[in-house]
């Protein structure tokens, strides 16, 4: 795994200041004021909360979200579906469209006991669903995907195949309901473009299950989410539950469009300053793309922040200073809006606040834990060390 | 490592029809005839190839660069250089500038008789080397980085500090020489650019050398190297060692810029067909950009290539069809150039072409190896799953 030996030692490295750089840093205070925000939202809303796992892919950031008993996750790869069943989780969601290729894993943890539930958007993929059921004596519960704004797959609610494909699932045991995800929510820039994001994907939803049981079928999960709608919606009568993953760490985009605020985002990156080049304007550092991804998702926010903005190692921000350029390995920070480049010596370790954190995480093979909220003008303490799941 | 075990047995994975989409495949054939090209250049030109091991990040792949005894290399990490020791590896460059945190590893190496070479451009990052080399008893070897073109770190040939820089190096034992990097000619469009941009290298490079010699400080390595200059050098003259990193793969911004043709590529990504949106004009893969990474190299090229060509599973490329969209594990294909969107089915497989090898190779955990040159109208059968090494 590459994690160095000395980061798993209390002995040996204790603080921020110990470990190589670059690492991947989650603040533990701030991703549990993350998730008791939405916890209450969805309690408020009256629906079950199903966060997807797909952002930290972290047992141990899931262990945040419920206090002992595993909760109901979604997930993004069947890698994940099966670490989290070894870790205990037992109600799945693997929200991709289901490729006939992978049913055998699906089965696979079906028949230990996992409720497992595939995603799919055509009569052909019903079919072969249905028909795999068959053969296994084991029906795969399965969700139809409706496409409530264009962003990819999905059927519209309105679609003639809609009943069919519900129909089929039905006759195989394996319909349990409608899912949708509105994805174009993370273009939407203001509140009240959420807010009518939010009521579109759980009307989309809706109307689809509706027509479901309208052609006697039944349907039993109402499943609708993203961070941006799951933070504004007022109404989710008709939706049984609630989907986001990006909300347990946020980041740079979300906070772009005031979902959150910087002082929420729970995942950052720590580096080290290696070098100036004050004639470019420009301190370069040790975290590049490797460390950070290369998504430059606030590119088409009314503020572009670069590859990141950047903090003193306990989490202050220093105002002006941007991450605007990345090699594999190496970081560029330059000053904007007037302001000047902060005098940063060589070995500081600063720690970048990323665009996108699923993007940012997914370059990691483990986090580092700390507890942000004690840790002003000092080097937060290093509580643990979290591994990630990778592959597929 | 969740690397399917299906991958891992002849038995029941022996093509890449077999194990579960997406996976990183590397095609030996095309990886050995990129690996012969530079090396003959480098011959032809008098100088030590030393290939920059961070694209491929394998010890499997690293094996074709040589026939048995161990290169030189370069390594962008210590955990290269770790990884490259434990498989026999003596000569490595470390070619980002470096923390002083990081001294003890190198040190580390140092002492397990790995001559590792570190690189720094400044007056106190001179000086701590030098103390740590005295305290150590052991010298650490360092060369000088030039900046030939603004792209990252380095001094300019011409800098007042290279002397001093020099002269603190030498007393201390371990002045080696200087090393350039003309990271600007990923954007020379043509070959005139980058016969351009590889003197200005070369030049660059030597005037540091003579400078240094000048001041009666000896130099022993004269380091220049980047895919495109490696491959437009006309003369290397004063140059004692050529480097580059991508051209074992290569990729659609090196083929954007001609320096290798789109045949050449080595590294693609497998992925499944899992819907069709044709009132979008979409076909939807399970390859997002988990899978190929937020590399958009070729948008700032003539063509923009979006996240990647699209190829038969036996590599023959589909014309027009472009993968344009990325989610996490959604990629979306579509069609340009006034061709149609073939007629894909759900459930079959195709090959992406990267934007980027470095990123791409980087999102996954090890390669499947195959044979691209015996494939014509099959499913290519997997030689070998080789790992990357992973981490700082």
């Amino acid at each position: 795994m590459n994690i160095p030996a000395d980061a798993t030692s209390p002995h040996t490295a204790r603080t921020l200041a110990d470990p190589d750089t670059p690492f991947a840093v989650v603040d533990v205070h701030k991703t549990q004021r993350n998730i008791e925000r939405l916890a209450a939202r969805a309690d408020r809303l009256g629906v079950t909360l199903r966060p997807h796992v797909k952002t930290a892919k972290s047992l141990d950031v899931a262990a945040l979200l419920h206090h002992g008993t595993p909760c109901p996750i979604t997930v993004s790869t069947l890698a994940e579906a099966e670490a989290f069943a070894d870790g205990g989780y037992t109600d799945i969601t693997y929200a991709v469209g289901i490729d006939p290729h992978k049913l055998p894993r699906v089965l696979a943890l079906l028949r230990r006991g996992v409720t497992l539930r595939v995603l799919l958007d055509s009569i052909e993929q019903a079919s072969f669903v249905g028909e795999a059921s068959r053969q296994a004596g084991l029906p795969v519960p399965t969700q139809i995907e409706i496409d409530c704004d264009g962003h990819r797959g999905g059927l519209k609610p309105d679609a003639p195949a809609l009943p069919e494909i519900g129909r089929i699932l039905h006759d195989a045991g394996c319909l349990d309901g409608v899912l949708t995800h509105a994805g174009e929510s993370y273009f939407a820039y203001t509140a009240e473009e959420q807010r009518l994001a939010a009521k579109n994907e759980r009307d989309s939803a809706v109307v689809a299950a509706e027509r479901l049981r309208a052609a006697g079928l039944p349907v039993a999960t109402v499943s609708v989410g993203s961070t941006p709608t799951a933070h504004a919606a007022e109404d989710l009568t008709g939706v049984t539950e609630l989907r986001a993953g990006n909300y347990v760490f946020f980041d740079l985009v979300m906070a772009g469009i005031g979902v959150c605020d910087i002082a929420d985002l729970a995942l950052s990156v720590v580096v080290t300053v290696i070098g100036h080049r004050p004639e470019y304007g420009w301190i370069l550092t040790d975290g590049g793309w490797m460390a950070m991804s290369r998504d430059r998702g606030t590119a088409v926010q009314a503020q572009d922040q670069g590859y990141g903005l950047v903090t003193d190692l306990d989490g202050t921000l220093i105002p002006g200073l941007v991450m605007t350029g990345a090699s594999q390995e190496h970081g560029t920070l330059t000053a904007r809006d007037g302001a000047g480049l902060p005098d940063l010596p060589l070995g500081m370790r600063l720690r970048i606040l990323p665009n996108h954190a699923c993007a940012t995480a997914a370059q990691h093979q483990a986090y580092h834990a700390i507890d942000g909220s004690r840790t002003a003008n000092t080097a937060p303490a290093i509580q643990a060390l979290w591994k990630r799941v990778t592959g597929w």
